[in-house]
């Protein structure tokens, strides 16, 4: 068995690796539809709302616009959909309720227990496009045990920017290689292995639903391959 | 009894609110000493290590010095100590070991239980001068249960500058007065007052051992005032 130097920091991409957004943020317009008496395809508007994530990041990321976070995104994005969908009557009140579903996604099954196994043998944390303290009501509400919240602000890069995974190992005092970058989706991770950190692929084969048409398996040499949080922990040595 | 608006966050100061470096400094000096066979007044280069903290963070402060995180002024000011004490035999790694002793230091003995108290109610976390990395490490090695770890390079400013204590609550996505500093110091709480936070005092009077001169007890208005994290945590009601 060849194991490769192992890193001293795990660094786990969020929306879609730690969390089912999806199921979450259609379980959360639903119930908002109910309770309001609104009509709409939430399951159609939620996978807009997705879509519209990474070309309103597309825009800070090339220089066009100054930072911004990606509360102040998601809820642009939402104006828009709610716009599309004929629910212009939905108060502002209720926009920023919605804009934070994305505070109180749940995690996939085998996040809370891998984490707390995976803690033991190295720093765990976040590297993520969202906000701090996006991050930070995600992580209280499912009781997610980071050693540390790193957000997009920590850098000022929205990945897959190179400065978005280097900043983050500057952050932790440590060369880019003994990070590891923890994530479901091969982009991310070919351009985690560009800046020079390591990776592990995670598969979410469900986090599009019916249309998921990537990210089914690991499509590049990815220094881990693992089912779930509980077995790359296995894979670490970590103890059950 | 009138209890002022309650904040979200609660943000601690570290070194000497939550962790008692001056005792753990010299108990790491010492045993570097006894392993190394170096003799050495190792409580007096502790005390002038801490003296050479503030003189540090000023240049960059003022803008003279590029920004610079603490480990790096900390293994600057330890260099220079270990010349005026004829000690210029250390290796590099061993300075390097030393400088990272600010990443081990205890919490006094009330700090994790009190705050796991804490963090039922509120957001916790750090608002410090430390690096993100020692701060990381610290949290790490003494179980401190922060929700999230902001250091010095997440506002990229030392306090006492008014940009550490609100960036702090920009990244929570919380206006200043939403967030609650705790320190054992009436400067950094005046600073932070100024910022716009709300403050509570927690007395450490036994930080500086013989040498404490101030901060014996609250000086200023501030929202709260208690004996420990504990106490603390009574009064704004969390549970035992």
């Amino acid at each position: 068995m060849t194991t490769p130097p192992i890193a001293k920091a795990l660094l786990f991409d969020v929306f879609g690796t730690v969390v089912d957004w999806r199921s979450s943020i259609i379980d959360e317009l639903t119930q908002f539809g109910t309770t309001r008496g609104l009509k709409a395809d939430w399951v159609a508007l939620t996978d807009e709302w997705r879509a519209l994530y990474q070309p309103s990041m597309e825009a800070v990321r090339s220089g066009t616009r100054a930072w911004t976070i990606l509360d102040v995104l998601h809820r642009e994005s939402l104006d828009a959909l709610l716009a599309k969908h004929g629910l212009n009557a939905v108060t502002t009140a209720d926009r920023e309720h919605l804009t934070r579903a994305w505070h109180r996604l749940r995690p996939w099954p085998d996040v809370v227990q891998g984490l707390t196994r995976l803690k033991r043998n190295y720093i765990i944390g976040t590297l993520s496009n969202g906000n701090v303290g996006l991050l930070t009501r995600l992580a209280k509400n499912s009781a997610l045990p980071w050693d540390v919240v790193l957000g997009a602000e920590t850098a000022r890069a929205y990945k897959p920017l190179p400065e978005a995974y280097r900043s983050a190992a500057t952050l932790l005092n440590l060369p880019p290689n003994e990070v590891m970058l923890v994530a479901a989706h091969n982009g991310d991770l070919a351009a985690a292995a560009n800046a020079g950190l390591r990776t592990a692929f995670v598969g979410r084969p469900t986090e599009y639903g019916p249309h998921q048409t990537v990210d089914f398996k690991a499509d590049g040499p990815w220094d881990y391959v693992a089912t779930d949080f509980g077995n790359l922990a296995t894979q670490l040595g970590c103890t059950p």
